[in-house]
């Protein structure tokens, strides 16, 4: 997918949200463990009634690794059902990777052509050989370690380097990378003042922005600074949609929750 | 695993030689392809052959990933036919993993407790919340990347933050984590002058070096500078081991070129 479509879809629906797809068995409703597969079964029945209020979904592979071979089966049957049925929706392997340039290439097959994701997560502490094998891929997306929005962020990124942040010097160095037209960034959402210095950096690029809801960012305040003329942001939210209730009614609590996000979007889009 | 058994594991068998376990369905003997499970089948030849002449073995899972259901498939097999007939070897998950507290604490579970690793790689971006889930497992360990051996860890791991090269600030900073002395470190061998440095900041921690042969780095140089009192080094050679030949004859060559390394070891420990 490309970045114009994003925005078209964007548009279209009124909504640059994106849902978290971290699904944890100790908290789905306990009727769906009976299933055959119960991540897939809660997956499959939150897209279907979420998809028309978001424009993205982002699994973190970390869920589903932790249930072995069943978890990555689940993963590769969330992905091909949204493939299948919502080709126009982007999705996100939210995997963090990052290695040498010849492992790097490895994980960029698995997830952007085996998989079929639309982007892959990606830290960019092994630099430039470890980020330009996800790049290659054509009007797929790799999407950056930047300012994420944990405590920790404040260890490493936020430190000077060079007289100059070090999430920004990711930001800047990264932009002389092969095929950089195909990265977009993580920020978070708890730092919302940082996205106008971010948006001098990279004022045309997307931003996935995590943390608004459950860890304490700002909708509007993330929109009056890090918005751009082609939208440029993708708001996750996982733990407040996904688990709105254990119930049988889970998956219209979910789209409940999704919608109060997908109007608040709306009002800010159309003013 | 505790460092004192492995060291003394190490003081045993003359090596401290880490076997990287990277297979790659394009570079195996043909031969092998027709086998239900060629990437098990190609890692048990390999240990079968060389677990007399090396402490450690360490799959990279981007190399496994790559292959989907059945890759997991093969990386299981591998960690459990080790854990059952090589207890006293150490093994470490080279996933590179990362993520805010929660979801660390995902991954961790999966490598250390459910597959059953002793270690696993961590990428040190996101900071302590990030990192100290993996810490908390008793007698296992947590290698994270300090300075890596490729290109690119000069775009941010060898800029000055705060005064001091970035990589020297992870691993000041890292000593003060909870459990800190679950930490080993990855630093390549490429740059052994380094070392001195290095072991100043962590004189005690094991590190796993990689980049020696195949990457250029020089065994002698590396031990000159990073060895210490309980040896606390790991030096992997991966492409250079077990590519040694792609003949029905693999195991032996890859022997042979295991034996290679040990007998340059044996001679360092104990001069």
């Amino acid at each position: 997918m490309t970045t114009q479509q994003l925005t078209a879809q964007i548009k279209k629906k009124n909504s640059f949200l994106c849902i978290g797809l971290d699904v944890d068995l100790t908290k789905i409703p306990p009727h769906l463990l009976t299933q055959e597969d119960p991540i897939f079964a809660f997956n499959k029945a939150i897209i279907d009634a979420t998809h028309h209020l978001c424009v993205a979904y982002k699994p973190n592979t970390a869920f589903y690794e932790a249930y072995g071979l069943k978890g990555w089966k689940s993963l590769e049957k969330t992905i091909q059902y949204l493939n299948t049925n919502h080709p126009e929706i982007f999705t996100i392997a939210d995997a963090k990777r990052g290695d040498i340039g010849n492992t790097s290439r490895m994980y960029a097959k698995a997830f952007l052509e085996d998989l079929g994701f639309d982007s892959v997560t990606v830290a960019p502490y092994m630099g430039k050989d470890s980020v330009e094998p996800f790049l290659e891929f054509k009007d797929k997306h790799t999407i950056l370690l930047a300012l994420t929005s944990n405590e920790g962020a404040f260890d490493f990124q936020t430190k000077a380097v060079d007289g100059r942040e070090l999430y920004k010097q990711v930001l800047e160095t990264s932009k002389s990378w092969k095929n950089s037209e195909n990265l977009m960034y993580v920020v978070g959402a708890t730092k919302a003042a940082y996205f106008a210095d971010i948006r001098k950096i990279i004022p045309n690029s997307f931003l996935l922005v995590p943390g608004v809801g459950a860890q304490g960012g700002d909708l509007k305040e993330v929109c009056k600074y890090g918005m751009n003329a082609a939208v440029g942001l993708l708001v996750n939210s996982s733990r407040g949609i996904i688990y709105a209730s254990n119930d049988e009614n889970f998956a219209e609590a979910a789209a409940e929750k999704a919608k109060e996000l997908q109007q608040e979007m709306a009002v800010i889009l159309n003013n």
